[in-house]
């Protein structure tokens, strides 16, 4: 990964576990990840390194038509030829940038010299072409550092020439995966122990907590990928038995995949109702494709005005219990329920911090309330963190409350 | 930073950004970022690598009590010593774990056995301890791979200790940033190739672009802060009146804490109307500190009903133009300004895909009003990307409009 804006943490890099989640099928093992500044120094040393360590590398970054992107220099340094025009880039860089109603000018045209010493890789969705080099039996591919043009631009041209170079079985690398939530990682750990002793050499279990639920998930590495496959649904399913008590999900989606998959396949709707989570709850929800088929709406409620004129909520019970009570979430769960006519609906009011505290009621404290036809639940929280990770507990937990209310 | 979680993608690393962020202040340098996964030898080649690279090397991770977890084991191969039972750790320990309301069993137990060879580091946040090491000059400090307590520790315990030892000067190196927007990166580098021509050698422009706007830093080094200070700020000045006519903020802000700060600076209050964008413009701005000062609410209008019944967006306005359109856009608006009785609003309707295109509306298309007392204005866009791109891109060019309505 290439950048100084990485470096220095302006930027983070997402291209890299993009990368790796996409091999990941293939059965290629990434040996690791390098990040370094845009100096000709920095990126040379990293490419070294990294054609020392494994038998492929993938680069991403610094292909930009600004002077402050060398790479394109420093990989002529090492793998040697000079620049050329390439009419197939040339004409690439005039389609893209006439399809982002722009002319292309001095300096966008360099992007159309290429080393003669590459493969020129076609890139769809940007100026900057892909390159593939060979040295010593090894490879070496450069791909531009937008993400939206490498998550394009790998799977559809990259990966199937790197497949045509190593053949597309190296073994197998297979995984299965869990997610408990209630229990500590420690406490899952000693429960594990003995079934964990037990396994073979060949699989491994990894603990992967976030927030209020630790993901489990079991790696298995064989050369027969059949035989695996038996071994590990085998121990999934012995996992699954194990941690049935804290089971939220026997495989790996996130909370609010898997409340999506549960209201579609029921055919439900759901609404929201949130103060302190300012909308994370219907983002995280909506970001989801094909959401909008159980998502009918919800309401922002930040000002009391607000869970008032839009939720009912009654200035009788914000006076009475203040707006953050168990009172006053589930009236607004209720509020959107009926506002919105959805079928569930979850509320949240709190103290995301890092003000608003206030006698009994210290940051990090949030009410969460899940309404149906049934009728309304509601808990009081206190979550640890700053206000990113009060939200993102809060709208965690808002999830992981609805699914357990679907699953009674 | 350690971790197979990181290695295969199914966790993004953010702590080498966080602590490049708080290093910068201190004029300290990032030489590289390695991640490693959690096998005893690509740890220690990563740290063997490391500490020949620099003078400083910073770990997070590995450090659980779980057994995937053998950092510790690691750190002593290579510095040497034993393991002992430190009492201070043992009752942060204890301490840690009645908070959270459980107790320390045979697993977290061993947290508080560190190396002799390493001086413990307090972590006030977590069960495992920093560990500083020492070794021919230069230092190592493991940290907990858990986002929230390096962020604690290493500004208020790990950055004193190292600051203790390798003295608070080694040069100063500072940044100024301003923010463009409506200008491809291409076109900003044409216009400033001359004045970037002049830039002494100890000055440097960065290019960040991000969505619509293009972050522009300007990164300087010199021995005399002073005197360094003054040539950033000329320097800053000159690129402030270079792109004037594309200037979006002086300084680097978000457009959510640029819109904030002009808001509340004003005694002015914002409400949200959100279709596409499903409550992530309400969760931008709610994520923003202080930011309950200017946001009344919102609403968050998946399904049509919703605009209807919570906006008031009226039938025929979206039988005669579909819920994507400047019309429905604009009625969202003025609903949400009147629901909220908000000062200003701002509403998305469009098609984040991947399904759901239209005969003359594809993925991508996202109407956006602005809306205040003087009434509504709106525009139609068409975002490239997938689908969280499209939510990203909308929400920020919705927050760029509400800017330039205020900037009038």
């Amino acid at each position: 990964m290439i950048g100084d804006e990485i470096l220095i943490g302006r930027v983070t890099d997402t291209n890299s576990g993009m990368l790796a989640r996409m091999l990941e099928p293939v059965g290629w093992t990434v040996a690791g990840v390098e990040t370094c500044g845009d100096s000709a120094a920095s990126i040379s040393g990293a490419i070294n390194q990294a054609m020392a360590d494994a038998d492929i590398v993938l680069t991403t970054g610094g292909l930009g038509p600004t002077r402050d992107d060398i790479t394109k220099q420093v990989l002529m340094d090492i793998f040697g030829g000079e620049l050329r025009l390439d009419p197939d880039v040339a004409a690439n860089v005039e389609r893209i940038m006439s399809r982002r109603g722009l002319k292309v000018n001095a300096l966008t045209a360099t992007q159309a010299m290429v080393p003669t010493s590459c493969e020129v890789l076609e890139n769809r969705a940007g100026t900057a072409p892909g390159m593939l080099f060979s040295k010593d039996g090894k490879t070496l591919v450069a791909m531009p550092g937008v993400p939206a043009e490498t998550r394009t631009m790998f799977p559809d041209v990259v990966l199937p020439r790197l497949l045509s170079l190593y053949g597309e079985e190296c073994g197998s690398v297979q995984h299965r995966t869990l997610i408990v939530e209630g229990i500590p990682e420690s406490e899952i750990a000693e429960r594990l122990a003995a079934w964990e002793d037990a396994l073979p050499a060949s699989m491994h279990l990894a603990y992967l907590p976030n927030m209020s639920v630790v993901r489990l998930r079991i790696d298995g590495t064989g050369n027969d990928a059949a035989a695996l496959a038996q071994k590990m649904d085998r121990a999934h399913a012995e996992l699954c038995e194990l941690m049935a008590d804290h089971l939220l999900c026997d495989h790996d989606a996130t909370p609010e995949e898997q409340l999506l998959k549960m209201l579609t396949d029921r055919g439900l709707t759901i609404a929201t109702a949130e103060s302190c989570t300012g909308g994370n709850i219907a983002h995280t929800l909506t970001l989801v494709p094909g959401s909008s088929a159980a998502v009918k709406g919800g309401v922002v409620a930040y000002s009391n005005e607000v869970k008032e004129s839009l939720l009912g909520v009654s200035p009788l019970t914000l006076q009475a219990n203040g707006a953050v009570s168990e009172p006053v979430v589930e009236e607004m769960a209720l509020g959107a329920l009926a506002a919105c006519e959805a079928d569930i609906a979850v509320a949240t009011s709190g103290i995301a911090g890092p003000s608003g505290a206030v006698p009994g009621k210290p940051v990090g404290t949030v009410c969460i309330a899940v309404a149906d036809s049934n009728g309304s639940d509601s808990m009081r929280f206190r979550f640890p963190g700053n206000r990113a990770d009060v939200i993102n507990r809060a709208t965690q937990r808002a999830l992981i409350m609805a699914i357990r209310r679907l699953s009674m």
